[in-house]
């Protein structure tokens, strides 16, 4: 029986399995494949304070040499279902189960992908799905934004006080965004839009990415834009599916403050959770304070009887 | 005019630099003494992911060394008050008026002292006000704990997991803590309660503290407790006094999960807010959130007026 099983190796799960284990729990971390999740395959980050500038690679052994320094335990299986057994958690993985008091979930979010040519190839290399992460790498240089939602709109703003231009791309004649983002969008001077294109194939070389060959939905008409970067906002999907716990229209765990999930002992972390930002400085502290409310969770169940089919000689 | 001016050059205001500065906003962070806050003075950090165990100074070292590399503009100066102009924020400050649409509060909270003798020369080698951040230096050690309100209490059945013994030390004869808190420490079996004592003197030498001398109250009797270290929660108080916005009955500020305090265009970070964890971790994490948010404020106001006292040339 373990004290604390964190599932997810990311920057949340790390940190949490940090705070975890200086808190005295006996404690373990169930990854799929290895240490460090979505952001380890990112080439470059620059705003994780303390690493200037780092690759997502780098950063994360630099994590997982920490938390290994204090003797962190790790299972690498995939995670069928959980089941809430009051005071005790059962984790099904393909490798067997797993039982834990408290239970913290980091098991991240996947941006979906186009399907376009070239998007496998230059992912990380001039594709970014996240501005706040890498646009400031495209200072006055020209870029591609790919979508119609909230983000894509959002991001676009963002992006356009960085970028020297932006070929905003969109498959419909407007955006489903809420219309006051649409207005402040519109208001940019550096944007030109694209309605009615489909992104055909992300075009670079050994640099990176040089340009986006778009399609004119009506005619036709395709066109090549001179961009170094293709920024792609079309939806992330959260790897929560495994988990009966409360969870917003798009699968992210709604959690309160505390990372609490709508079941006792089950917490969520990082960018699987409903939270105004998904970057590794905002996930280190969910996992910090994930961990410690946990460590009270169990201080509090101290004392109480487990559940009999769960009592072991 | 500044778009975003950030008060306090700790590791929340220093996050929240970072995150403004490459969003491309006119950034400018006001510093009383240097950059790095409270923790700078700390003498060992072993739980800010990716940095095994470093010392305050030296982590707040990398941290300005990254906001530096992007571009970061620092004034050194005490902020008296700040004043909401609506679209526009006036910081006063000793060296002149400051002027910004956006204002970020991350100006920490001090531990209050007791007053005892060693006090001020084992602050740091020995004495601490956070059993998170220093609880597992006593692994298997003897220490002594100080207060008794709900920190106090909470902190002390945290560290009774860590250390072989607690003394617990409490100039009254029970705990103001919540009762279920209380119930929980006196079921742990390795502390030992000292009722109606208070602490005298903290002993040591070049190595750190080695013990704790105690008064009895009622008797007068004096005993010195054989201690590695001495954790003492006798309250915390924000740097919020100069700045008029919602706070609790302690003066911490009051934000929502956006970091937004009750007025508009001024956000609060780290430990000067009311949040469930005061850590580094936590801290960049606010300060990634309060600057992004931030940029989407301005980027609202954008195209509005402003009051026609604060229109230059």
């Amino acid at each position: 029986m373990y004290d604390c099983v964190i599932i997810g190796g990311g920057p949340g799960g790390v940190s949490a399995a940090i705070y975890a284990i200086r808190a005295g729990l006996k404690t373990l971390i169930v990854e799929k494949l290895g240490v460090g999740g979505q952001i380890a395959s990112s080439d470059l980050i620059e705003n994780y304070p303390g690493f200037p500038s780092i690759s997502g690679g780098g950063l994360m052994k630099s994590f997982e040499e920490h938390v290994r320094g204090l003797g962190a335990e790790f299972k690498f299986a995939e995670v069928k279902s959980i089941e809430d057994a009051g005071n005790v958690k059962v984790i099904h993985t393909g490798e067997g189960d797993i039982e834990t008091r408290a239970l913290i979930i980091s098991t991240g979010a996947e941006p979906k992908k186009i399907g376009v040519k070239g998007e496998d190839e230059f992912i990380g290399r001039g594709i970014s799905t996240c501005a706040t992460c890498d646009g400031p790498f495209y200072r006055n240089k020209a870029i591609a934004v790919i979508g119609g939602g909230d983000t894509a709109v959002k991001e676009s703003i963002y992006l356009s006080k960085i970028a020297s231009k932006i070929y905003h791309v969109h498959r419909r004649d407007r955006f489903r965004a809420e219309k006051i983002l649409q207005d402040r969008l519109m208001s940019r001077e550096n944007i030109e839009f694209l309605w009615k294109h489909a992104p055909l194939e992300v075009v670079g070389d050994q640099s990176g990415v040089t340009g986006l060959i778009v399609k004119q939905l009506e005619t036709g008409e395709e066109r090549k834009l001179a961009v170094d970067g293709v920024f792609m906002f079309v939806g992330i999907i959260p790897n929560t599916g495994f988990a009966d716990v409360r969870k917003d229209e798009h699968g992210f765990i709604v959690t309160d403050e505390r990372m609490r999930t709508s079941v006792p002992g089950i917490f969520a972390v990082g960018d699987c959770r409903v939270t105004p930002l998904r970057q590794v400085a905002t996930a280190v502290g969910d996992g910090a304070i994930a961990a410690t409310v946990a460590e009270e969770y169990i201080s509090e169940m101290e004392g109480r009887a487990y559940p009999s089919r769960f009592v072991k000689p």
